[in-house]
């Protein structure tokens, strides 16, 4: 029954031609990234030295099989050999005429950590003397041979023995000290083939055989090593880490060697098609004469510039060059995407070893976009190739890479030496630079006292009552709360730098000390930190401010012209032609508003109020109103904020000009605005004239077990409909007042929070009308305002039919209905997040990028119910995913009407939003 | 075009014979239940007093027409009147031979506060001369009329000119004095017509009109003084307060007048055709010779026992009482319940007034409901009819009715007396006596000393630490929490009375002190609990102990022949004959389960495993494994708690014998084993050896913001997995020790509790069966166990398809489900609640009955999604709400496989899951 069947294919040749390369760039799951990208040049055409590739499925049965390859697997190797072979007129372990391979590793996704190259295999005692013969030059020879004695000892013989390269240096040491050589050139060839024998014998020593001379034997230890490096503790853990999944194995290149260490008309090199680090449309990269590729890594010998080659006094160079050259822009134009590449010279001739997508920064990756889109350098405005449509380079973008021209930057050069004084989570993207304040307090009084005075706030966590504190700071610094604590919702709000969850600092507040690192820092020492990456440093780094917003926030003339805003500009021109769904903003002051419009916002999509509580005198009113114990006394209070809450609105309809703004009632517990410090609650009682006792024992009575499941919300107006009349009044009046002495157009959205029932929305919208159109009626005003609710209680979404029989719009709140349908608090998700993402129990965290398969279920449930009951309903999104481009994309699946984020998110939302119709036509 | 139309029936008749009468019994809609009532007695041909009822409708139009009749009706009224004049021989206000007439409001829903009584009414200078006529008796003519002025002043003219029953007694007593009668029956007819005169100018007086002399006008004020008292505010109040809503009106009911002031051939009574109070198949009641009805009611003269009328000088009342008794069975029978009767003799002849379901206490339900089914007296043992079917029987019974024949009960009459401290929310039934001790500490040390001591834990709230004192108190008062905080939860489970959230009360820890509505109360102090009505008095009430509990829990042989357990045994029989959902038990000890297993549990749906790491020594194993900072420390800290553990379970699964044991994996977040206060910390770091600092470190650090979305559940073992190992070991051990040891056979089904997403479930599953499968292997064991989750985050219900691929049951944990569809804390929600209900926003409780609409939305989407995958998924139910009757029955409609509630609650829910058959069968 054991009906002998052709065994599976596991080897494919590339090189020759395309007539004899079996796959290509599609084929990366099976041939790794490099196998595929060398298939893919030699069917371009490229001069790619022939070889083959055995395919990660290969790789995959080893590890599987108790380190046993698939059956056929050496006899395809000795197949694909022969073919290789007789292209090349070579023989392997040929004494006269003898082939030499390279041997690579290469998985689908690029990966340190995997087993290194090995050079020059197929060298023997015999084969040596025919590679000699080849080259005509013994040193290179002997020099080659004792390479391939390291590379093979230490690699693939390292990792079961113990023996590594530096067993191998002692012996050149040895060696070189005895012939009195200072470099390794210095050494004759007859040296170098006493290296060899030292080097031989080494290896005896070390792993207890001699070195293997049968070249097929080499090759087979080589293939093992680099299945086996698969499994290696290094790389199951960089694969953990970096969150590689569903990967098979590895594949193994083997590859015809190439020579650059032939003499000056060789040499060997790497490049770059484009720019990585600002975009520029020019090629660089840097060459070696009379080298092999590891020397120009080993950085023994400097390298030259890649321009200098046509003026090499070997005429090959010029050739090569041009021909080099030539090759890139096909290869770009191939891949459309610049490429990273390795090449060799070869007595004259060019051969090209290696092409990969090259790395950037996000700024480059922008420009990039940009100008391979328009076939026009941004800067020079001189025409190159059009490689790319609008839509392929808006794809080729991240919300990051846009992000990355918003914001200020650090000096790359002076980041990479600064002193890391600890790590924490990028909450609020860019570079900030200041002095250490422990307090709010603190941070507004220093810098009112010098409003060019740098400080950084360092905090435990943030609450409201630091909001002024925070806003006077470059930046923001806390031990504790996630991507989406108090600290850093505010902060990405206004653009502003910050770092949370910084566990390893411990603050002293008492000393006005903070220690991270076993260094100590105290009050008004320089810290800097980047909010894109997490990290803080010690000291005070260069920092350069952004163009994109000098241009659109401080309208700056000179940094309009800055080709960092054209590309913006284009970007952002790109995305509005594509994009369907609108995107909004989430602002709460005339400032914010104008920033956002700024940035394209259609609308505001969140204003909070309660942040409009906390400036200066306000907050003894709203004091006044929580200690209040009648209905009469807590109008009295109310009556207080009325005027400063009208004004508040007046200035956002003004900036916003006739677009929508959806105003959120009164939201969190009122214990949020009572302070919790002994001294505190003596200076409130003082000023609002009570006995000490009657503020701690409100304070006390406010104090709930889980604030965010408690009076808050919509029960807040329910239990005190009051504060909505006063809201409303203030909404109202602040619309007809604009209208009346500013002719704009002001369209309210009232939207009442933390709805669950349609009792609690009824109840409270029919007080909303009762009072608007009271004032309406009372100035004889053309307002119109929409009634509509947060859909962020899972039963809100649930029962989003019922609801909708009164609401005119849904916004959904993703920060609370995350909160409720998973059950986690954002605030003590830290605890146990890290161990979550680790063993992939969470693929994300669910606060930064909506859980599309738990929490978009209930939204897509809750706009269809909704949309059954009133057709036309509008369904937007205003929790912080508002700004995360999965988010933004599952947002325009579901078929909402608009996305709301903060407003130095707005040109992130838009590209989203351009990628998510791109992608749905695709 | 206004051809003239047939205006609307208004007016119904009823009396004489069936043949006259227009509706019956299921008419209450329009014809109120008094009105109803009446109609159906004429319809069986009962001696009612004829008259016509005015419908509901009519007040409905009146009261949404500014007080309009609506048109036609005064000619229906005239008509009918006729009719009546007619079958009566008398005429309206006719000199001669005049008609009288009482007038009643009666809207389908007893409501007190709408208009009394007016009797009399048709009485006037003239027609008080025939009535004379008719009656033969002067002084009871006169005494009528001033009747009649009194109420008519009082109940018609005196909402709207202050005219009140005061003023005329005030007349009355005047006179009384001038002639020096001590009682009102020391006057003579003379006398009393000076009474008639002087009432009519106290009534010219207030009303600045004299005294209406015409019948119909009399007539008319009535019948638009009882609809304008629909719309009166403690009318309106009242129907809020008792959530009365759909109701259109009230009838207003004209009746024929009977007296029972004739002499010593008439009288008038009230009668029961059961005893409300014990249940006893007997009827009673009182009544009075020569009497009026308001006589009874008013209290001067003392009314006699019902079965004393054979007895009187008058034969007519043997056969008065003869003909009572035929027509109270009659009644009985008809109306399928026990009835209220109101009656009057005139001149020998029995006038049926009026007919209601009577009042009754639970046990009395209990009681007929068993006795009216079986046809038997439980007591004697007598016959008597058998007038409902077992499924009536069943469906005529509440939850609330069983469970008092399971708590002990206070002695009616001193709890009546009794002085309230003060009231809270009835958390666990029952009745409790004990002093006042404020730490649980306290509470163990005083019963420790001695047993016998009966003392009531009060305090702010309790928490797990508490456990020891709550289990040592006799009942527990608590002044914050709700139905389902950590309090009411745990003494339900006990059985134990509880009253929570008692805000009214003040507690002075340090003092030692507590007060409420101006009474202090201090240390020592004895209080009674109703916890049944969530009362609490001052004071040491006499109780008496549950035969039903002392039969089943204690197996008291005399116990067992109380006839409570009979009536308990066959209630809970004729369930389990009708109900198709199993009930299980939630049960944390052996002690419990034996209990639970004796009330009928089949097998435990909720073992918490928590609860038992506060015993004794345990607890500093706890804190131990809470400090470790290695893994290896935490398992050798959870060494210590694994023997208890598997103690605890083989207890249990002993216990259980073979019925299934669900045990929930470790739940509440860290800290709740931790110590908060300082002196406690200190303890805690001398006990386990480390510094104080580093306690209090660990204490901080476990603080959340948000416990309930925390850092618990699942989410522990995934962090701590040694946890779930500790855990399944005991669990697993503890089954095969049973097995093998005992010959019991062990069901375990272990739960893991909090899971979001299938990821979570998977992840521990795995561990859960690895170490269970090497113990059953180990030992060779048979034992069979199921891994399965608790469905009670939102998300877990959404994606229940996903999770049912490796959980092999689910049960709804609907506490935590409502908590977080809602997100409503349980704790915190009382200080919006009342809002919620009193406006009606919410129906009631969330967390006392399923929110079929939301979370129930959400179980069904669990369930349906789970079986789609599995079709053969177990699901259950095991929050707060299985032992709610009308959660049972939605469960039960959802096809749950079981609900399980605490030990006490099992009998209810038997009950509730038999009315869910039988309701759907109807």
């Amino acid at each position: 029954m054991t009906a002998k069947r052709a065994s599976k294919k596991y080897v494919y040749f590339y090189g020759i031609s395309k007539k004899y390369t079996e796959g290509g760039m599609q084929d990366r799951a099976v041939l790794g990234g490099k196998g595929a990208n060398l298939a893919e040049m030699a069917n371009a055409g490229l001069p790619v030295p022939p070889g083959f590739t055995i395919s990660t499925e290969a790789c995959a049965y080893y590890s599987k099989h108790d380190h046993k390859y698939p059956p056929g697997l050496l006899d395809q190797v000795k197949k694909q050999l022969a073919k290789l072979e007789k292209h090349m007129g070579k023989k392997f372990g040929d004494p006269q005429n003898p082939l030499l391979v390279s041997v690579r590793s290469g998985a689908a996704a690029s990966m340190p950590g995997m087993m290194d190259t090995v050079l020059n295999l197929g060298l023997n005692d015999k084969s040596i003397h025919g590679f000699i013969k080849q080259t005509g030059n013994e040193r290179t020879g002997w020099d080659c041979y004792r390479r391939f004695i390291d590379m093979f000892g230490d690699v693939v013989m390292g990792p079961s023995t113990g023996l590594s390269h530096e067993h191998f240096e002692n012996e050149l040491e040895r060696i070189k000290k005895k012939y009195g050589a200072k470099e390794d050139t210095h050494l004759t060839a007859s040296q170098w083939k006493e290296v060899v024998a030292a080097y031989k014998k080494v290896y005896q020593k070390k792993v207890k055989k001699s070195f293997p001379q049968d070249p097929m034997e080499q090759l087979d230890c080589c293939i093992r090593a680099v299945f086996g490096s698969w499994d290696a503790p290094r790389a199951v853990k960089y694969r953990q880490i970096n969150k590689i999944t569903g990967l098979l194995g590895t594949a193994v290149n083997v590859c015809t060697m190439v020579f650059g260490n032939m003499g000056e008309d060789s040499g060997t090199g790497v490049a770059f098609t484009r720019d990585g680090s600002t975009g520029q449309a020019k090629p660089m990269g840097e060459y070696l004469v009379d080298a092999q590729g590891e020397d120009v890594v080993a950085g023994i010998r400097t390298p030259k510039d890649l321009h200098k080659m046509p003026k090499e006094p070997n005429p090959v160079w010029k050739r090569a060059y041009d021909e080099l050259y030539k090759i890139m822009r096909q290869l770009e134009r191939h891949y459309k995407y610049p490429q990273d590449v390795e090449f060799t010279v070869e007595r004259g001739k060019l051969w090209m070893l290696q092409t990969r997508n090259a790395k950037r920064t996000g700024i480059a990756g922008v420009r990039w976009a940009v100008e391979m889109a328009n076939g026009k350098d941004i800067v020079t405005g001189k025409s190159e190739d059009k490689i790319l449509t609008q839509k392929a380079a808006l794809m080729s973008l991240t919300g990051s890479d846009l992000e990355q021209l918003l914001f200020p930057i650090f000096d790359l050069a002076a980041e990479k030496k600064a002193e890391v004084l600890c790590t924490g989570l990028p909450a609020g993207p860019g570079a900030a630079v200041g002095q250490i304040v422990f307090s709010s307090h603190e941070a507004e009084k220093i810098v009112k006292g010098d409003p060019r005075a740098k400080v950084i706030l360092v905090r435990h966590e943030t609450s409201p009552e630091d909001v002024g504190g925070m806003w006077a700071a470059q930046g923001i610094l806390t031990t504790t709360g996630g991507m989406t604590s108090h600290a850093a919702v505010v902060a990405r709000g206004w653009g502003k730098c910050c770092i949370c969850g910084a566990s390893a600092l411990k603050i002293d507040y008492q000393k006005g000390t903070v220690s991270a690192n076993g260094v100590l820092l105290k009050e008004g020492d320089w810290i800097s930190l980047n909010g894109t990456q997490g990290v803080t440093y010690i000291g005070e780094l260069p920092t350069q401010s952004s163009p994109v917003v000098d241009a659109i926030v401080n309208r700056d003339k000179k940094a309009m012209k800055h080709h960092f805003y054209k590309m913006y500009a284009q970007v952002s021109q790109w995305s509005d032609q594509y994009r369907k769904i609108k995107v909004r903003t989430n602002a709460d002051t005339p400032k914010d508003a104008l920033a956002a419009r700024a940035f394209g916002a259609e609308g505001i999509g969140l204003t909070r109020t309660e942040h409009m509580f906390f400036e200066g005198d306000r907050i003894w009113a709203i004091r006044e109103f929580i200690l209040a114990d009648s209905k009469s006394d807590r109008e009295k209070a109310l009556a207080k904020l009325l005027p400063f809450q009208r004004k508040d609105f007046e200035g956002i309809f003004t900036a916003m000009k006739g677009l929508p703004v959806t105003i959120r009632l009164l939201d969190p517990p009122l214990h949020e605005f009572v302070p919790h410090s002994q001294s505190d609650q003596e200076e409130m009682a003082n000023r609002l004239g009570v006995p000490k006792e009657f503020v701690s024992t409100r304070v006390q009575q406010l104090r709930e077990f889980n604030p965010m499941l408690g009076h808050r919300g919509c029960r807040l107006s329910i239990t005190f409909p009051e504060l909505c009349v006063m809201q409303t009044t203030a909404i109202i009046e602040a619309a007809c007042n604009v209208e009346k002495r500013k002719k704009v157009k002001a369209i309210p959205e009232i939207m009442i929070p933390l709805v669950g029932s349609r009792t609690e929305f009824d109840y409270l919208e029919k007080i909303v009308r009762r009072v608007a159109d009271k004032i309406i009626k009372e100035r004889k005003s053309k307002v119109k305002y929409l009634v509509g609710t947060m859909i962020e209680i899972p039963r809100a979404a649930i029962t989003a039919d019922e609801i909708a029989e009164r609401a005119e719009f849904f916004s959904f709140g993703t920060n609370d209905l995350t909160q409720l349908t998973y059950g986690f608090s954002r605030d003590d998700i830290g605890t146990f997040l890290p161990d979550y993402l680790n063993e992939k129990i969470l693929p994300v965290d669910p606060f930064q990028s909506v859980d599309v398969s738990g929490v978009g279920q209930l939204i897509e449930m809750g706009v269809q119910r909704g949309r059954d009951t009133r057709p036309d309903l509008k369904c937007g999104i205003c929790g912080e995913h508002g700004g995360d481009p999965a988010s933004v994309k599952f947002c325009a699946r579901t078929g909402l009407d608009y996305v709301s984020c903060s407003p130095f998110r707005v040109p992130i939302a838009r590209l989203s939003a351009a990628q998510a119709v791109i992608k749905g036509s695709e």
